[in-house]
């Protein structure tokens, strides 16, 4: 075969413990990509890598291997910096809908690859398809003519980018190897080094909605992550944030636009302001523009221009209506008193059932299905008010999405204990 | 789909160190067997069982999961007891050759289902197919009767038998997956168990040329084939012996079966004939024949009888000459001394090299090719005498079979600690 390592070498070196050398782990992502490494082999090396860690340079090197499967973007014809946003996922979670635009009209480009959403969680992609005429795809010369022009697209990554992620990314999914930090990081950052961008703003997401339940297990993917962008090149920080609720007052792919709309015309849900304005900061200082303050773009419409343009850019029509649930549902309080808590995870799946999101990549997603929050925790409601509405085109799966909610909606009766609000931004993570 | 688990779940459950259920357990063998659990599915959980272990119960379950995969074989009708026994696998390893047609002589009928070697430890089938028409391959009905009537039999197993195992074994082979006490244990016992014998003795062996490494190890996978066997009625006993260096004087096929005839003719090495006669009055004795001194019927001729019916039932020519190899080289002493150490692995992995053995399954293997040893540990030598012969059909492998036994042969010159011989069996396991 001529083949300078063997898969079983490979595999046992890492499930004895050992450390993976520069050589193999560069062999096995392009051997795996050439289909030489099968798919049963690397399932195996990702659950030894998942069960026994890797170091620091390993997964800085794992991280290299899978840029070098595929091509690398260049920006560096464009007249301003670049810089995106990676969220690793959350319930409610539109902030790149405000955000993107929002910084170009601060003079920075966003150049943002996108994915659809898997499981509980949406994918920005989703979203915006639910606007009329909206497209995903483009070629590498119109991503780039739209930066150069609007300053900002999002659009679906190219199978050109990181083909070994792809490939491993599928593998996970289906044999129980996703929640490993140093795949999960890898992952990302190959796709966002590769990307091409300048600088880069993490928003590591913690609670239950999110892949990371714990703080500590969120700094750790942080710093991890922060540390193979700064030694790729990306100016790269974090920020911690809070997803044991869900963000704003929408989840599922038409409410989310419609609320990111309201954001962009200066009303929206605090915590989706908040969130975004931290955000477009970080971003800004990253790419050297710490001295424009993003309320000012939100503010006097400016943002709200460039959205407009980069929907269009796309084939969207901004003006054209959102399209709207034929059948919805409510969720009531039982007793009345102050909202304590929302699960997002629970929300997140109601919303899934509901038809917003996919359980394999060949599914279709609805744009109007979804959640709607009445209250969320910290606001009072009175007994039978309603809490949340469901939206969806199919009826038959409002039992379900209930299902789903049983137990995730706590009301204090007295409001004794509701004083405890969440940060949305619990830590940040730099160099 | 119908199917009541999801294979990811499984595999997490044991990612993160819980226990199957013996629901999960019958449902991923079967579901693995049908094709619906997929080959890096079960690379992955296999990973996870490796590195997180299953408890006795949970490895009985996967045991008889493994043989409810497939048919069992029915020995009820024989008017003699059956005895059966299974090594681990070792280097000269040719005790079943000597051994069922004695303990066959003795009264217990030995159905042997066997398998071909793979890496440096080879097959029983292989060796038995140097000898001229022997076939390997008998139908159910073949192998009954001939153990009616010659009381022995050593044949391949069919495809019937535990196909679970044999889809596992294979994967296990590829992925890195085979050094795992639970896996190796169902995966033995469950042929065994299967395969329907009423008594078996495991000669599980230790060394460097063992997939045992250390008497601990060695022990804990004992008492694991120990408490299978027995919680399934089988009369269940192990050997723990020692495979630091080759067994008796030859390593190969052809040259292994001269060596068990000279055996059963009442010669061969001493180290041969202890272990054949201790692994015969374990399985006499399990088959509850303990009266029974099988060294009488290796001294008076009446194994040898069993052996030359046993061969001439299944088409071999038990007079007819063995093919001997067109090609030899000796490796001699460098100094004189006697000799402390010849390393089992190092010989195995020679004999392989010379064509004793194949690399992957579909490749064949050579009769003639294997080594012969003329000094063995406590045996004195003078410089440039034969320690070795190495015999093959394709001189071209002599090269890389001498760089195997490169530091395999110790000669101490002085002789000063030269004293210390090995016990072969090194312990027993009952329940």
């Amino acid at each position: 075969m001529g083949e300078p390592f063997d898969a079983v070498d490979v595999i046992r070196t890492k499930r004895d413990g050992g450390r993976l050398s520069d050589e193999q782990i560069a062999w096995v992502l392009d051997a795996y990509t050439r289909g030489v490494v099968a798919d049963e082999q690397m399932s195996a090396l990702a659950m030894a890598i998942l069960l026994n860690g890797m170091d620091r340079e390993e997964i800085a090197r794992w991280t290299a291997a899978m840029i070098a499967s595929g091509e690398r973007m260049d920006f560096s014809t464009l007249r301003r910096p670049t810089a995106d946003k990676h969220s690793t996922g959350g319930v409610g979670d539109k902030i790149t809908l405000p955000l993107a635009p929002l910084v170009a009209a601060c003079g920075v480009a966003v150049p943002q690859l996108s994915g659809r959403g898997l499981g509980h969680t949406g994918g920005t992609l989703d979203k915006l398809e639910s606007i009329p005429g909206w497209r995903a795809a483009l070629s590498n010369a119109e991503m780039l003519a739209q930066l150069d022009d609007v300053g900002a697209v999002v659009c679906a990554a190219g199978a050109g980018l990181a083909p070994a992620d792809k490939k491993l990314y599928a593998l996970r999914d289906t044999t129980g190897t996703v929640e490993s930090i140093p795949l999960v990081a890898s992952s990302i950052m190959s796709k966002k080094i590769a990307e091409g961008t300048g600088a880069l703003v993490l928003d590591v997401k913690v609670g239950s909605g999110a892949f990371m339940k714990n703080l500590d297990d969120a700094r750790e993917l942080a710093r991890t992550m922060v540390g193979l962008g700064s030694d790729a090149g990306v100016r790269t920080t974090a920020l911690i944030t809070d997803m044991s609720t869900p963000l704003g007052r929408t989840v599922g792919n038409a409410l989310e636009v419609r609320e990111s709309v309201e954001v962009l015309a200066g009303g929206g849900p605090e915590d989706v302001v908040e969130l975004t304005l931290a955000l477009a900061r970080e971003m800004l200082a990253a790419a050297g523009r710490e001295d424009v303050d993003p309320a000012d773009a939100l503010a006097d419409g400016r943002a709200m221009d460039v959205w407009r343009r980069m929907v269009a850019a796309q084939d969207g029509d901004p003006d054209a209506p959102l399209p709207v649930a034929e059948h919805t549902e409510t969720v009531t309080a039982p007793t009345g008193g102050v909202v304590t808590a929302l699960d997002a995870y629970a929300v997140g799946v109601a919303a899934w059932r509901l038809g917003a999101g996919r359980a394999r990549k060949e599914d279709t997603v609805q744009a109007v299905a979804g959640v709607e929050i009445h209250a969320r925790p910290g606001e009072s409601v009175r007994a039978g008010d309603p809490v949340l509405t469901l939206h969806t085109a199919t009826p038959d799966r409002f039992a379900r999405a209930r299902e789903a909610l049983e137990g995730a909606i706590r009301v204090d009766a007295d409001g004794a204990s509701a004083a405890r609000t969440r940060e949305v931004v619990l830590d940040r993570i730099a160099q």
